[in-house]
């Protein structure tokens, strides 16, 4: 079943409550805490959550309120940027491949190895033949750290519409608390937003592992949205705090 | 079309003179420095050679010869040992991948990634759809590395016969100065010979990148083996020495 992003609501439904849904999402990052102080404990098995969408989605906010409460010894958030020299001279999963969280930790990947597939191929530096060899590495790529790693793949694509899109771009001209984030560059991609959502709905279609489309117009309800499935996802890892065995006492 | 190694030969050619032979060596590793110089300077394309094999088939005395005349800052060899603690709590291509070879460098493996699908298949560590997984993600991987960084991936099955084996492990013990050599271990795996060959077929002949097999019981003709196809890759990858561009002059 393929997916089409513009069916797909960007904001959250109207019967929402943004004050209660706020409480609810408090107790969800809590409860986020509680399970990743066991995942660490456990060191059996490892959570790699994947955000991926336009400037201005909400990338760094959701890292900010869902991973509250986690313990920093066992979890990692990594942005990713322009490729450096360095890593151009590698293939494009050697520099996320080093980042691939070890058992017992929760890796966060703000943009990924799929920007390799997105602003490259609306910008037409690589030809269509790599953008298809470079999906079947990643759908490799994701297999392989399930199957020999115990490390579950989360991916999320923040959806947002263009119009809310340019609102927030807005705002980080006009509110001075936000002026270190507003890049020209942001604008020029905007631009290309048609393009970005065929790009973004062949890597989810074509992706052997499931993405979740979170609606991220409302930054309260996207925080919800994404708190909800991480938790989800950790209770269904079912980590165990190891016990000492007593039974030669 | 299968690969039987019990049919291929592990002796050099009878008619192979020993005196003449290591004299083209020379000059084939001689070329082959000539060549790196020019991968390296056009930084354009990289080579990974893979050798694997059973102890004493001579992995390191093929490093030292056949590359004796390469230029270190663009060639490096790593010797893969037992995985430490951190690269456990990894998937098995975790440490590999780090180490692909940068654009404009060779990359030497003395074993490799298939010690995973071989010392742990022989030893049951891991189970029969697990090494059939492994084998799925190493094609995928090396198949990576060629069309996404324009890596060649040449790969050598340091091909020895079992009693050869056995004189060269005893060479280590009665040579004082091979004594540093010396593993017990090593030769309790001589004792799982059949198996390693069972393995190291499946794994020659479910790749999808060719090997080479290196007849290994003479050191001089292993050499000359390895150089030869060295030289051949290198001069089939045709690297340029860049030239300055002097129209505007």
């Amino acid at each position: 079943m393929s997916i089409k992003l513009s069916t797909i609501p960007t904001n959250a439904p109207e019967s929402a409550n943004k004050k209660k849904i706020e409480a609810k999402t408090a107790e969800l990052a809590n409860k986020i805490g509680e399970m990743q102080h066991k995942l660490y404990a456990e060191g059996k098995q490892s959570l790699l959550v994947i955000l991926q969408g336009m400037d201005a989605s909400g990338k760094d906010g959701t890292v900010k309120t869902v991973f509250a409460d986690c313990n920093p010894s066992g979890i990692d958030a990594y942005a990713f940027k322009k490729p450096t020299e360095q890593e151009f001279a590698h293939d494009f999963l050697w520099r996320v491949h080093k980042l691939a969280p070890q058992k017992g930790n929760i890796m966060i990947f703000n943009r990924s190895h799929y920007e390799d597939i997105l602003i490259q191929r609306v910008h037409k530096w690589i030809t269509e033949e790599r953008v298809e060899k470079r999906m079947s590495a990643i759908n490799a790529f994701e297999e392989l750290l399930e199957f020999d790693n115990n490390t579950k793949v989360l991916k999320f694509y923040m959806h947002i519409s263009k119009e809310r899109q340019q609102e927030k771009l807005q705002e980080r001209i006009d509110d001075p608390t936000k002026n270190w984030k507003h890049n020209q560059a942001d604008w020029d991609e905007n631009d290309h937003w048609d393009e970005y959502m065929k790009c973004y709905e062949y890597a989810i279609n074509k992706s052997n592992i499931e993405w979740h489309i979170a609606p991220c117009d409302k930054r309260y309800y996207r925080n919800y949205f994404i708190a909800t499935k991480v938790l989800e996802t950790l209770e269904a890892m079912n980590p165990q705090l190891p016990l000492l065995d007593k039974t030669d006492e």
